[in-house]
């Protein structure tokens, strides 16, 4: 199979058109069975709405997921909510070219730097086996998705959904996550590893094959070095009244907490 | 000291303005050290949501909060950016009488139903004495605030932060929920839960002694039964680069998850 890889800048680069107005171009082999990427829905509308207020680093963005991106253009909307000393927040859509909206964003954006201050962090990165020891995730047409064609993803061995010894029973995922082709990793990038991994239900003994994504957050704690792989652990502890969440944490080699995210989903009718 | 107890629902009423546009009320002791409860603005940002599209759950909201609210009338604008068939979404603002925004706000809203489908549930509402041997904590005109006069709440005796024993060092709060007087839980007021208690740096050993949230997201699983107390935990595990998180849990009687909720909170600069 060939697949297109769009690096992640260009995949998400938006076009002023005027107040408030951008398009911007969803970009093939970015999706999940015909659906772009969550997360790469919410960097293209944070690289947006980064640009209208003019600070690079989203520190929590949240997303509600409204319908299917498809390949081809589309029309994002940026409303500077406030604009403070320190931080900016912004509220952005993406509608498909006919106006259908797909994404609803919020977020808060600043220019993080490093400065000291109390710590006090309790756990730390997840122990992973050395990346040739873990499953190097490629595309396939169906699952794994195309979207892998843009990922760089070693899965622990152990948390493997779809290999030979089949879902693990343990809701979680863990695994290192870059970009293929030396692409840098930045604040935007986060809020495609927060949603790169396949899910932790497919860790589940569930006959449950698909649960959208009805919001993503994402908090971003540190800049990543841009050419340094995340250790990612994703889990799922409450299943109920047809919702689960997925809490993520995205570390880097340093030992430093980089992100932080929640997703709330949707269990399909029964 | 005499506080005035606003019932909830109309703390929180809104009433119509045109177009999606409304207008309210901050009711006065819903504040701490004369900033209203974040939550309290979100839940009425929520209500103003809830009625502009008829559906009264939130499933998933998300407040940034922009600048505190005094008490005094508010403006209100909602745009319904998506109606879907189970869901609706909903963009809210709140803004004082001079238009300085105070809250964004972002949600989804569905009309909660209890349906069979697959439970997994790693955990529990958290152990707690029973009411008369906790603290049961009163308002002040500092610390416990005025927005204490509204709540009824009844806190862990390990996890009182100021008490004679001063910070328990453990970053949670452990407590009872429900409104003062009889007041009716509803989903709406889960957002208020989710913020209602004494933040968890106040038991850590650090000279912190405020953390402003940035962002607080509420995720809503079930209608909470109306008469009854909420089983409530609070716990921070990361407090780096000059953030915190903090994840709470809302539980009731039945041993049900209602809620969960993160928020994002400021270290202030050293």
């Amino acid at each position: 199979m060939d697949f297109t890889v769009t690096p992640f800048a260009d995949a998400t680069a938006v076009t002023p058109a005027g107040e408030g107005a951008w398009t911007g171009r969803i970009a093939p082999d970015w999706d999940i069975l015909g659906n772009a990427n969550g997360g790469y829905l919410l960097a293209m509308a944070g690289r947006a709405a980064a640009e209208a207020c003019g600070r690079p680093d989203p520190v929590t963005m949240t997303g509600h997921f409204l319908a299917p991106g498809r390949p081809g253009p589309v029309r994002l909307t940026t409303e500077i909510v406030k604009e403070g000393r320190r931080f900016a927040t912004v509220a952005t859509t993406i509608a498909d070219e006919l106006g259908k909206p797909l994404l609803a964003a919020l977020g808060s954006f600043t220019q993080l730097e490093d400065r000291p201050g109390p710590e006090h962090v309790q756990g730390g990165p997840p122990e992973l086996p050395d990346r040739d020891a873990c499953l190097a995730v490629q595309p396939t047409e169906a699952f794994p998705p195309p979207f892998m064609a843009q990922t760089d993803l070693r899965l622990h061995p152990d948390d493997v959904p779809f290999g030979a010894e089949g879902p693990s029973g343990f809701l979680r995922v863990r695994g290192w996550f870059r970009w293929r082709g030396d692409q840098p990793l930045d604040t935007l990038s986060l809020l495609v590893a927060s949603d790169a991994f396949p899910p932790t239900i497919f860790n589940a003994d569930l006959p449950v094959a698909w649960t959208p994504t009805l919001e993503l957050t994402t908090h971003v704690r540190h800049r990543p070095d841009p050419n340094e792989w995340l250790r990612c652990s994703f889990r799922t502890r409450f299943i109920t009244a047809g919702f689960l969440e997925e809490d993520g944490e995205l570390w880097d080699g340093r030992g430093r907490l980089i992100a932080q995210s929640r997703q709330l989903a949707l269990l399909p009718r029964s």
